[in-house]
């Protein structure tokens, strides 16, 4: 595929039109202008064909855009036919949750292992995904060739880990440790999940809407 | 505190700006020019001051931000002073992780009942959250009127659950189900954790990388 250098707000964006475009298909509905797909997601219909533009023409003047075709498209992009393997590390309640609720494949990704230190997990299957001895990381992670690695160590391992991971060739770590990881982003692509960040956002746009409703009953007292 | 409209982008950069803060806190800088903390963030130093100046004045040209001033100037615009408080809906893997690992406190809000169906768990506490019976949701919830809810629920029941939390009052929902809410924007304040958005990004650039390392090894080839 030819590559051109995109922003990373339509990155993150193309994620969203992917559970659009899915919701879409999945209602019956199989065209779609981009005056009603921003309608719907909150953006102009300039904003969308610029986006769509980055990786070339998918619309068609007055047609509007085929949802299938758009969705093929997108989750190509995204490289959700390229199979990707994956192993996780540490497996907790967050790994656990991961390993048993998170369609992986969904995405394009293929969960071959889990890695953990609790004997009494070492050994046995997760659905149909086997953990391993962490002992065994190093070795095993060389032999899998894993794409990337599912971080979900306790924060105080989660930098020994990702080295680790880093030399034995893994390409990219989905971090869910909350921890900011001490390998530039030249050497591997790191993907963070800060729940933080993300209560943090919910903590300023509560405060926003509650000073917002006091105003306004203010205004009315007046 | 007066409120102008802040955009998305500059809000989801400030828990960014929070943790980078601590970390220079954490290793005794007390004093930091906008030049190095863009440097440090991968940002230019003008986005940085108009980042800043949406809220007020913080730096003072030629001298630089105080890291603690500004620390505390951040925290308050994300609301970490407003005692928020939360209810967490559902105790499977992710809302057990969250009860166990997540530091509410640290970001302003204070976690101070759960709910679950099952009866194992029941009646008992988790560290110092109690856990109380689904069933008594509606009731416990309009009595305890938490600012939010952190629902973790099995995604069939995320619309339902979410409603009833509307319909008692609840101002926002930090949302784990990896389900769109179908609650409008103007009657709650509604936060997502999209694992899969953030596993596709990573996806993306992840085939960037390698379409790139592959590029490079061709042109080595010629």
């Amino acid at each position: 595929m030819k590559r051109i250098k995109v922003s990373n707000n339509v990155i993150r964006r193309l994620p969203r039109y992917l559970r659009k475009l899915d919701e879409l298909s999945d209602a019956g509905i199989d065209r779609i202008s981009s005056g009603e797909l921003g309608r719907q997601m909150g953006l102009t219909p300039s904003q969308i064909r610029q986006d769509f533009s980055c990786f070339g023409e998918f619309g068609q003047q007055g047609y509007g855009y085929n949802v299938l075709a758009l969705r093929t498209e997108i989750a190509k992009i995204l490289g959700m036919d390229r199979n990707f393997t994956a192993v996780l590390v540490g497996v907790g309640n967050i790994g656990h949750a991961l390993i048993d609720h998170f369609s992986f494949s969904r995405y394009g990704f293929r969960l071959v292992a889990a890695f953990d230190v609790k004997k009494e997990v070492v050994g046995t299957n997760i659905g149909d995904v086997p953990v391993y001895d962490i002992r065994d990381l190093r070795g095993d992670v060389a032999e899998m060739k894993p794409d990337i690695a599912v971080l979900c160590v306790p924060r105080t391992y989660a930098n020994t880990v990702a080295h680790t991971l880093l030399d034995t060739g893994v390409k990219g770590i989905w971090n869910f440790t909350n921890v900011e990881l001490d390998i530039p982003e030249t050497a591997m692509v790191i993907e963070n999940i800060y729940f933080s960040d993300s209560l943090l956002a919910l903590g300023y746009y509560l405060s926003e809407r509650i000073d917002e409703m006091e105003a306004r009953a203010a205004r009315k007292r007046l």
